[in-house]
C-alpha cells in the first residue's frame, strides 16, 4: 500500500503547509536522492508550539504524543518537497532532541511517538537509524524537535 | 557573484588555516560530493576560543556574533578542502549547538549569526536546512559549536 | 593491513550480535554506499548497558573507556549489515553524546576513546569529521551514546 493510501486510510492529519522557519534557514535541502529535513517543531492543527521540558512539566504520554505532531509536521515538509510521500523510498536517518531535566531516562519511548508513525506511513521503508537525546534546552520552549534524512526513489 | 569575490566585497577575516581539531578527529571528510565538516569551534583571529554559557554569562547578540566566528572558521575549513568556496554548490545542513542554560530559549537568533554569514556569502546555495538546540555543556567550555554538510560542484 | 586482521591482532572484543535497538528504529540503514548508523549504545559483553553523568558519578578515564564499549557496538553493528569491515572504505561523521553536568569540559577526551579505537581498526580511513557535546540526559541514564555514518567500498 503507498504511503499517501496509509495516510488517508489512518486519517492523518498532516498540516496543509509545513511549519515555516523562524530562522534564516529552510526547511530541506536535496542533493542528489538524500532530502535532509530540517528540524521540525510539535506545532499543532491551530499553529501553536508544544511548549515544556520532559521530567518537569510534561508527561511521557504527553511526549509521545508532541513526537506524533513533529513527525505529522515533518511529512508536510516532505510532501512540500517532493510533491508526494509516496516518491519516499527509505526514511535514513531520524535525530530526535528532547527537552529534558538532568534525570529524564525515557527518551525513547518518547521519539517513539515519531517513529512509530513513521513506520504506520511507510512500511518497511519508514524503518530507520536513530539517535534520542535529551537537551539541556530548545528554541522558544519547545518540548522536542527532530531531524531525518530521507531517500528519494527514482 | 561567486562566493570569493563575495567575501573579498564584505571584506570577510576567514582564518588563513582552519582551527586544529583538539582531539582524535579531522576537521572534514568527503565522500562523492557530499563533504562532511566536523564541530567547528567559535576562534577569534588570535586563535583563543570564545567561551561561555547562554543564559548566563553571554547575551544574545555576543552569542549571534559568536556564531559568526564558527562559521567564518568553517569557511577556513572548507577553503583549506576544495582549494575554493566557489566549488561549493550547496550547504545542505547545518547543526548549531549552543551551550545554553536549561531556560534558554533564543537559540534561533544566536545560531543566525552563522546562517546569515552563510546565505550572504553563497546566496540562493548557502539556504541549507537547520537544527538548532541548547546543551548542557561545550568542550572547554565553548559557548557554541556547528557542524555542516555540504554539497561540492563537479 | 585490513580491518579484521587489525581487529585480531589487537584482540578486541567485538560483541558477536549489536546491541538490540530499545524502541522502534533500527541499528542502520544504508542508501548507496553510505551506511546511517543509529546511535550506538555503551553495552559491557554481559549486555548490560554503562550507566553515569561525567562530571558527577564518572570520572574522565571510565568515560574514555566508556566511549570504547560503544564503538565496538558500532563494529558490530556494520558487521551486521557488511558482513565484514574491510568493506568499509571511510569513517565519515562520528557524533558523540555525553551524558554531563553543565560545567564538564572534557568531552574530547572522552569520545576520543572511541575515535582512537576507530583509527586503530582502519587507519587513515578511520579518521572521521567530528562533533562532541554534553546533553542533559540520555535514555536509560546512559553514560554516553554515539551515531556514525559510514562509507561502502565497491
Amino acid at each position: 500500500m503507498s504511503a499517501e493510501t496509509k495516510v488517508k486510510d489512518l486519517a492523518l492529519e498532516i498540516p496543509a503547509e509545513p511549519f515555516k522557519p523562524a530562522g534564516q534557514y529552510v526547511n530541506a535541502t536535496r542533493s542528489g536522492n538524500l532530502l535532509f529535513v530540517a528540524g521540525q517543531v510539535p506545532a499543532k492543527p491551530d499553529g501553536s508550539i508544544v511548549r515544556g521540558k520532559l521530567g518537569a512539566d510534561m508527561d511521557v504520554n504527553t511526549g509521545y504524543e508532541t513526537a506524533r505532531l513533529a513527525a505529522l509536521n515533518a511529512l508536510a515538509t516532505v510532501r512540500a518537497e517532493l510533491g508526494t510521500l509516496d516518491r519516499v523510498s527509505r526514511v535514513l536517518r531520524v535525530y530526535g532532541v528532547v527537552n529534558s531535566t538532568p534525570d529524564f531516562m525515557l527518551h525513547t519511548r518518547v521519539i517513539d511517538g515519531a517513529s512509530e508513525l513513521l513506520v504506520e506511513v511507510f512500511g518497511e521503508a519508514g524503518k530507520h537509524a536513530r539517535l534520542a537525546v535529551g537537551v539541556a534546552s530548545l528554541p522558544a520552549g519547545m518540548a522536542l524537535e527532530f531531524e531525518m534524512t530521507v531517500e528519494v526513489g527514482d
